[in-house]
């Protein structure tokens, strides 16, 4: 894993991954004291950043393996990374989603081209459905973030803000990245080491799942108590990556932690002031760069993805817009 | 009025003024059946494109005249582009407003550091109160279209967007834009003609609000009935400018109108696949590209503004996300 591995996968997804926009707000600046950039990656092909890692895992397997096919285990913003991705390479692409996932979820997938395999969550082995798929069709899994390539991509939001920071003349700050499995905030930390050194990502996590602030603090994987409980679905995963960890680990940290009502609430006022849209763990991190304490003059925030419930986001404007 | 006007507009809004981005959703695409591409000046630095026309008008005014200050008349997005523009040139800036607008409005524009002047809408005539500040500070007035250097500021929309369509390979395509006087319909006009002239303006104005389009086809300044009555209250204006209309003669049209919920489904389509936040008269051009008859295969909107308050989104949302 290195930067070339990014810069390579910048240029393969050239034209195909959208560039998004650093916003920011002066009435947002003012109201919290502080300005804050958003780099906006609900602005992304599909929603998300995820579209990235997608993206770039798919280009970079050999022609054999993706006319064969790729397969995914999502029901969220993974699985439409990967499905675009693998739509436009007219690679195969089958994802593993649980029977119980929205309909307009599994909907979406299937628009993007994607065969959607339903297993029940109670009853079936995902894992062994996974790999008897794979095997029978010899098709490649992309994991979420355990993967060099998704890495990759993922970094080239490092590339960018790096430029964009340039540009709005920051070279210091803290990049607060919202936090699953690392895969995001590992790659932008690599690419901000590399280009620029003063930005420094820290994580944020919903409360009750701040697995990768403990592990960034022991030095091992944590894992969390539960694996559901939080508004701030898209990022709820029971442990840091194998890879991610240890890429994360001196780059980054400390890890910042913030309440449900907290990402709603920046849900809100990305609405008002940012005109975008945000899913509640897509806002975690501007969350931390809003209400955190202790922070610079200027802080950086990845907004990581809009695939929101509309009963969700009604709920963030009745309460804190 | 000239294309020289609007590259020197550019040049002096550089870095203060946001380049906004170009976005398109496939799965939207595929729901309407063409592809649509959106220019999201919802996400312009004041929450709508009148930023640019607000900096254009402030940074051409002499010195002189900026020390003394500028005045507009708006409660709504005009108030914020020229308070925001006025502020960054330390000029001092008078938005007179109607004391029953509200409070939202009237907060946000003193916050971007306008003094807001209130007047009584039934018992005193703004356009005497406005002419008396004007004479005893010697504030310039900017008009929220009937100004060349305003048109010029907005024009800007059509430089970039002609770089742009070209980038995503297209160079034939109508390009709606929403439409009240028709400031930023004249200056997209005129910079699509010099730099990319297969882009052809097409008005968008709401139902019954139709004075652009009626006075396209009658060659005329037509007058609209009522001043209120659509929600899309961003763009309803009595008549086209003088300056306007003249310059869009011959460069555009037909008008297209689009009903008030088409301009609320068009709100919501934009949450759901675009992520951004639109206010219903900042929509209207995308429900023209998305909902108008016999188009061809790519169509553009220009996706005006989203500045729109919190109910009114949520009815979008209930109704048709």
């Amino acid at each position: 894993m290195n930067i070339a591995m990014i810069e390579a996968a910048a240029t393969r997804m050239a034209g195909h991954v959208r560039r998004t926009p650093l916003l920011n707000a002066p009435l947002l600046d003012r109201m919290v004291g502080r300005r804050v950039l958003v780099k906006a990656e609900c602005l992304q092909v599909t929603g998300s950043f995820k579209a990235r890692g997608g993206w770039s895992a798919v280009s970079a397997l050999d022609p054999a393996a993706r006319a064969r096919g790729v397969i995914a285990y999502s029901s969220g913003n993974h699985a439409q990374g990967v499905a675009y991705a693998a739509a436009a390479h007219a690679a195969p692409c089958v994802i593993l989603m649980p029977s119980d996932a929205p309909a307009v979820k599994i909907a979406n997938t299937r628009s993007y081209g994607a065969e959607v395999v339903l297993y029940d969550r109670a009853t079936e082995d995902r894992d062994a459905i996974g790999a008897r798929l794979s095997q029978d069709r010899g098709l490649t899994l992309i994991k979420p973030y355990d993967d060099p390539q998704v890495i990759a991509g993922q970094g080239t939001v490092g590339l960018e803000l790096a430029q964009q920071a340039a540009d709005a003349g920051v070279d210091k700050a803290p990049v607060f990245v919202c936090c699953g499995g690392g895969g995001l905030a590992s790659g932008i930390a690599l690419a901000l080491q590399a280009h620029a050194p003063g930005l420094h990502v820290r994580t944020a996590e919903p409360e009750g799942f701040d697995d990768m602030a403990r592990s960034l603090a022991s030095g091992r994987r944590e894992r969390n108590a539960a694996l559901s409980g939080s508004i701030c679905d898209a990022i709820l995963t029971p442990s840091p990556g194998e890879l991610t960890l240890p890429l994360l680990s001196g780059l980054a940290g400390p890890g910042a932690v913030v309440r449900d009502d907290q990402a709603l609430r920046a849900v809100a006022l990305a609405f008002t002031h940012l005109r975008v849209v945000l899913e509640p763990g897509g806002a975690a991190a501007l969350a931390a760069a809003l209400f955190g304490e202790g922070l610079p003059d200027t802080v950086i925030a990845v907004a990581t993805g809009g695939n929101v419930d509309p009963a969700t986001f009604a709920t963030a404007l009745e309460r804190f817009a």
